[in-house]
């Protein structure tokens, strides 16, 4: 069964888009720790970041530093984090999250509840960012 | 005032060397969350990963990857989980941690207290299986 990030990357199942590139693609977690909390995918369904070869593995970092700067444009915040576990999803996905201090990409924080207008409003957000 | 990053780089403070190469190092986290924890680190010392040059920082991310493989040959572990937060030294360095769930990498879990003999012998290990 394919994971349900390929169902995303299929258009089978919705997202709030932030960025696409012919090989890879950035949507806003809907379970963010902070406002900005971004997915960064290869489209290609691989389970485990290391497995990548070479040039997909460089490509997607490539690709999520881009995403990153625009983040840090469109959101208020001290610096963009990452983190790179992908237990839960069997599908390579760089989780980019706005920071203000350590603390704020602690895992075990209880998520933020935001509305589909303001989801869709900070995707649009730093989409208008992304080059 | 160079960062103890630099320190290490310049051989003042002394660390558990995991690999190196001309432009990166990479070394143990001197108050790991698991057994193998290494920080991986341009030379140079820039605050913000993603104020890296394109080629620094895929360079980095490949040295990073390379690190991250011996690691998982190892250490017994499911996988190796990604963090970069940064606020606490500012010399840009990606985490990498050994993780057997999710749990395993939040920042707030007690650090380990190994001996020196235990820790030279796992940056050993690492260095072992590093190519």
């Amino acid at each position: 069964m394919p994971s349900i990030f390929s169902r995303i990357v299929a258009g089978e199942v919705p997202c709030y888009k932030v960025a696409a590139a012919e090989r890879f693609l950035a949507f806003l977690d809907i379970s963010p720790l902070t406002k900005g909390h971004t997915l960064v995918i290869p489209k290609q369904e691989i389970d485990y970041l290391f497995d990548l070869d070479d040039d997909l593995h460089l490509g997607l970092q490539l690709f999520a530093k881009n995403v990153a700067l625009a983040i840090k444009q469109a959101i208020p915040c001290t610096r963009v984090g990452v983190a790179v576990m992908g237990m839960e999803v069997p599908h390579a996905h760089i989780h980019l999250i706005p920071i203000n201090k350590e603390g704020d990409m602690l895992i075990s924080n209880p998520k933020l509840q935001l509305s589909k207008e303001e989801m869709a409003q900070i995707a649009n957000s730093i989409a208008d960012k992304f080059s």
